[in-house]
């Protein structure tokens, strides 16, 4: 075999395309100067204070800010759209208790596309809606199911929004207002963020004109991953392992010093700040008292100091939703599955965008590989 | 609102990452001058004639070729792995005849990473072996229980190879000699071609550190789009719609004229030939005597004559494929998940070389949307 050498010298520009701009999109604005995050032009502190998660689904999927009607009939639509087919449920049956929730998103989704397939790009709000107001029902089916025995019905949940009907299948009862407004808040935050990695696997698969179920199982697996959607859990994990801000002080320079990895801090695209950081830990620190337990809070707070003071490392979205998610009497390896049953909205909406100007994404490769090869007969090896 | 006047004014570069290089690889050369189609260095030509499937996805996968005793040992360890687990057939009795093959394959495989989750990457060579031996039972046992009424036992087919063993599942008998050998050699010929979408998808899924199985259920839902994977199936319709090869030209001509889009011909990477179309002729014509049925073949051959004398277009991988699985008595809704069996192969050897060396893939966008927006209350939209 002769070696490509001059190929294998090469070096290349951005590895995992950073910084490479891949196409176009209205739908938001991560990290631009000054500007913080944006979905379609809409501050993100202001949608967490004053909107609501169904508001701004139909913001980023029909492009604009709804009415009183529209608001209304949307979040009619939703509530409409929770029943779980039968073939599912028992799909759901078979997936066992250790099994990873993401795992568990992701078949729910492909199921679902075998038994409401979109035929045709007309259908696409359709099959949208529906998974809006479906993946909460299919996550806490499974849940309960394999790990309390029971057969939960989500039709029956009378929660109007996506969060209180989560949270009322999660506990068998109505959440508070404080806890329901806080999961929307979350909801909201994590709706949208332009190309990062499950939003680009759907777009690639949209761009080879496929359909919604096959994009949006597609980014679940891909969010999947630990340095994508599992950071919240981690940083669930690193604040449980201290009992006071002094040990988490002393555990973390350890850590620290170790070179040890550590979630929930810093970010690929935001350099000083991560512009949802701010709104999830006053909720935190809210629930915190709510709960008269803050341990936890207090534990985060100071480990947000000394990431800061020791590497000028901000917390970013993740770090102080664990907390909160978990004042929320949340388990901690349901905490990833929020994060789909929010973005699925930006997902749906920057597949709606691939296919309304698509050219299929196919990149090259830069080979390293042997130039040729001479074939050798079996006997001869 | 504000538009973003100088950004959307702005032309992207590459559309669809077309020239982009966007990683490395050491798997396959496509379309190179002078090489065709090699992997690991190997001409696809070579590979072919002289390899079976087994052999190259070795190749492929542990990056050279095995002597006599490890591919003895490699095929009968993948003959060993086809059982399917009573929970997986439980789910693959609950989709319908009506689904999407695709939507099929994809939950099968999604449903497999719940059962047997790749719990860390020390284990990944056991579980693509295993989705290899285990991909042609799941869409046979769904396929048969849903249009037969049949459980068939997938463990029960004394088969060698994976074509083999889906043709025995397919057709409840084993194939002929020349049967196995045909579609023995698609499956070489489809097993990998560099940073394709559904490749790319994989290796998007990988880079975000997630398992196996959301890696290829992922590439899986990219390549049932109809730019991708669903070339061979619109070939078939094309062909069966067609009585004669004079027919087949004034239908084309016909097509030509309204600029109809002609599945099977040119490609996005090669500008002057398919290197496997040769192979895939060659085999439809043989199968085509054998079966004493040349109408199929005849009216194929005018296609491609008609399609280059006209438009400078050659037939791709795809267009004899369709008369050559046809032949073998193979449904066209089965042709994609034949294409999946296959792959699955490079995807996976993808996901490895992706591991080995990971960089979280994360490309930036070019913002078009509205630079600032300000909000108005609900009762005053």
């Amino acid at each position: 075999m002769k070696m490509a050498e001059k190929k294998t010298e090469k070096k290349l520009g951005g590895a995992g395309l950073r910084g490479q701009v891949a196409g176009q999109t209205a739908l938001s604005t991560v990290g631009q100067a000054g500007h913080g995050l944006t979905y379609r032009g809409f501050d993100i502190e202001t949608l967490a204070e004053k909107a609501c998660f169904e508001e701004v689904a139909y913001l980023l999927l029909r492009g604009h800010l709804p009415n009183r009607t529209q608001l209304s009939s949307y979040r009619t639509r939703l509530k409409g759209m929770r029943k779980l087919p039968e073939a599912l449920k028992t799909v759901l049956e078979q997936i066992p208790a250790e099994s990873h929730p993401m795992d568990v998103m992701r078949t729910g989704c492909s199921m679902l596309g075998n038994l409401e397939t979109e035929q045709s790009f007309d259908e696409q709000d359709e099959r949208i809606d529906r998974m809006l107001a479906l993946l909460p029902s299919i996550i806490c089916y499974w849940y309960r199911f394999s790990h309390d025995g029971i057969r939960i019905d989500p039709a029956a949940s009378s929660a109007d929004s996506i969060a209180g009907h989560f949270l009322t299948l999660l506990h068998d009862k109505a959440p508070s207002a404080l806890f329901e407004r806080v999961l929307d808040a979350s909801l909201i935050l994590y709706a949208e963020h332009e190309f990062n990695a499950s939003t680009f696997t759907a777009r690639v698969c949209a761009s080879t004109l496929s359909d919604i179920h096959s994009c949006v199982t597609g980014a679940i697996g891909t969010l999947r991953g630990p340095l994508h959607g599992g950071a919240n859990e981690a940083a669930m994990e690193l604040i449980e392992s201290f009992q006071t801000p002094d040990q988490a002080e002393e555990g973390l320079m350890q850590m620290l010093a170790r070179k040890d990895k550590i979630m929930g801090f810093g970010h690929a695209v935001y350099s000083d700040c991560d512009p949802r950081n701010a709104i999830i830990k006053r909720w935190s620190e809210k629930l915190a008292k709510d709960a008269g337990d803050e341990r936890l809070y207090d534990i985060s707070v100071r480990c947000e100091e000394v990431m800061w003071r020791e590497k000028k490392l901000f917390c970013n979205a993740d770090f102080f939703h664990a907390s909160a998610y978990h004042f929320m009497g949340i388990p901690t390896k349901l905490f990833t599955p929020i994060f789909v049953m929010s973005r699925v909205s930006g997902w749906t909406a920057h597949v709606k965008e691939q296919r309304a100007n698509n050219r299929i994404i196919r990149p090259s490769a830069d080979y390293t590989g042997p130039e040729s090869a001479e074939w050798v007969d079996l006997d001869n090896r």
